[in-house]
């Protein structure tokens, strides 16, 4: 498969989604679906749709549509979510705890192997199955345990701290749900989920009677 | 202020983006801020930022840049974070109770106020001051206690349910915590937080050597 440099974020976000409706297609039995049926379930419009897959080199039979299961697959295979990943989670506190219970991470491929969290009173219990180790050692066991994606769900303040140790580990994909914006050198990979903004996103429909579509 | 109704999703997200990091710069008592300064806090490109703000009718001043907290308050007011919204929240577990805690949304002025579940072991119980409610009351409390925004942070399969029963309360603005597509009527505002498509984002990246920006 050619490497995709050149794709926004937003395509990105696309793909997740059809994968969703896939899945759900072939679990209930669909063999093809078409780019409109595809794009109402996710309310796109059908040429986004069809330009989209084409992107990737999947194009629908007139009046067949699209064979499911293999769209599902190749898009697995573009999404990285047809193989197991190592993550590591710091910071065990609310959202933290909420996040290790989160059935859809290990459903995706997503397996939290360590928990940290820098609380004397933490470090050493068993939280879910998963031993909370210490964060001052960091660095040295996400390069021991190979990791290869890490959530941060520390406090603001010692996010950057925590990210940057994060680096030294030579971890590429960082997920941080602390309010702040983080430095990462280029290279590295990182998403921050602000769940503040999506409410602004409402409250901003409501202010401007805006009708806000499912995103 | 005239109604923006044509305005897309991204341009929404980058509204709150610079809004947060104008309250940042304002802080650290900035009176002036560049398109270029602030395109470089949140990644991304100075003729982006001068567009999106002349759309809204923010011009800068050659060589000065823009006024910090006259456009941190222009913003607020369009993102409708100038003022306290009612939210209610559906689903006490893990994820529900996390937020309940998160202390950005009452930062931004969405305050928590009803809590609901359908488990007879919590309904009635006090959860971090708020007494918890039972589901099946939902859509005439919500309409008594003149809730704006409700949260979904209910099992898949419950999902959809309270969500017709929300909509029947004649709220227009959601929050989707569940794994699933809900459907909702014309006219009421549906957001989907998906804590797994973010690390599909970045296992997107690590898959395809690809750089992904902050977003």
């Amino acid at each position: 498969m050619p490497k995709l440099k050149r794709i926004s974020e937003s395509t990105i976000s696309r793909l997740s989604r059809y994968y969703r409706a896939l899945v759900q297609l072939d679990k209930d039995n669909y063999e093809t679906v078409s780019s409109k049926d595809l794009a109402n379930l996710e309310h796109l419009t059908p040429a986004q749709v069809r330009k989209d897959l084409s992107f990737f080199g999947s194009f629908g039979t007139r009046g067949l549509g699209y064979p499911v299961r293999e769209l599902k697959d190749k898009i697995a295979r573009i999404l990285g979510v047809d193989q197991e990943w190592n993550v590591a989670l710091v910071g065990i506190g609310n959202i933290g705890s909420a996040l290790v219970s989160y059935k859809e991470f290990a459903r995706q491929g997503f397996k939290i192997k360590l928990l940290f969290d820098n609380d004397q009173r933490k470090i050493g219990s068993n939280h879910k199955g998963i031993v909370i180790r210490d964060v001052a050692n960091l660095t040295r066991e996400l390069k021991d345990n190979h990791i290869e994606i890490v959530v941060i769900a520390v406090p603001p303040q010692q996010a950057q701290a925590v990210c940057d140790d994060i680096v030294k580990a030579d971890v590429k994909a960082i997920l941080n749900f602390a309010p702040i914006n983080l430095k990462v050198p280029k290279g590295v990979s990182l998403r921050n989920e602000n769940m503040a903004m999506e409410l602004e996103h409402l409250s901003f429909c409501l202010v401007n009677d805006h009708y806000c579509e499912q995103g």
